[in-house]
């Protein structure tokens, strides 16, 4: 759907008070664009004579990017499917005791699907950040500048995406399963920022 | 030109071998992508009773807000241009001394350019960067998230942008320049990573 829209009418739309597109289908949008540069990198080191005893690892990685980047970029879709009923059990009425149980039980669901949907598109950006590492040793240098900045785009996605797992945790009554959620983001996010450093650092040795 | 693509489109270009898109246009994308969540933050702000106090502020932030937008955008197409005359210098014939020197001044001039639109995609995100600073104390607090992915954005598409600068310096002979140009790129993620710094140190204390 969204991935279907031209880069302008998207972020037109995105500027705008309408709920979705968001943060969320930003940072999707631009883990798909860092992980397409993993692709651009791989496509560049195949068929190298020079990195010819890496081919069959190019050749899966691309393999793994291709597949990674349409689930990037469906991220977007799937953040934008988490909202909607979201702001529907806000709307959900709560004149009776009746209506309130009701409404914390839908509003507790509609929580948990709106931190998953992030922690989902963490998870994925991991895998992303995964190969963009490895493409930083075995990749094309001549194209080890764009290693380092998709790198820097799948953190920021990463960071992106914890924002919207902490907001919706935040108002959770379970306390306990805001935390467990809490923590499973902080834990990428400390993955992702060691997996970033370790890339990036690669690539300025090499290019500064 | 870029931002008339479909969101599919351009990342299957960029995941190709083709030479423009590349770090710099994906960068140029991100970074617009950042902005826009300012202006979305902006809107959602504006015309809101809690917030009336600033309201003439947030008229001329989100003013400038979509202007600097488009031409973050536009830096994707800059970057591409800037591409161009470089990649055709180095095909320049190089048999005879003189073929050499004339190849060589036109290689020094392309290089110059092509380190120039991404000190100058830079200097842009820093401006935006100020923006979703500003943003982050006085937009809506409803919206605060967007503003700290918004701001991730711009830091990873500025590192991004510097990336471009240091290959193309790499390859000058005239090292007094290549340093020079360095060092503004050097000065402008200092500012860019206290800025970020300061606006997401605050969006994580509103939500955590």
């Amino acid at each position: 759907m969204f991935e279907q829209m031209t880069i302008k009418d998207f972020t037109d739309i995105l500027s705008t008070k309408e709920p979705v597109p968001g943060g969320g289908g930003a940072s999707g949008l631009c883990a798909g664009v860092g992980m397409a540069l993993g692709s651009m990198v791989a496509n560049l080191t195949s068929g190298k004579k020079k990195y010819a005893a890496y081919q069959k690892e190019i050749e899966e990685i691309l393999e793994k990017a291709e597949k990674i980047r349409a689930e990037l970029l469906d991220g977007m879709n799937r953040d934008a499917e988490a909202f909607e009923p979201l702001s529907k059990a806000y709307g959900l009425p709560k004149e009776t005791p009746e209506q309130i149980a009701a409404r914390e039980e839908v509003l507790a669901g509609a929580l948990l699907d709106a931190s998953n949907a992030p922690l989902a598109l963490m998870a994925k950006i991991l895998e992303a950040m995964a190969l963009m590492e490895r493409l930083s040793e075995i990749g094309s240098k001549l194209a080890i500048s764009d290693v380092g900045v998709g790198a820097q785009l799948l953190l920021a996605s990463l960071k992106g995406a914890s924002l919207n797992v902490y907001i919706n945790t935040n108002l959770m009554k379970d306390r306990a399963l805001a935390e467990s959620l809490n923590k499973k983001a902080n834990r990428m996010i400390m993955q992702g920022e060691m997996l970033t450093q370790v890339t990036y650092e690669r690539v300025l040795k090499t290019i500064q």
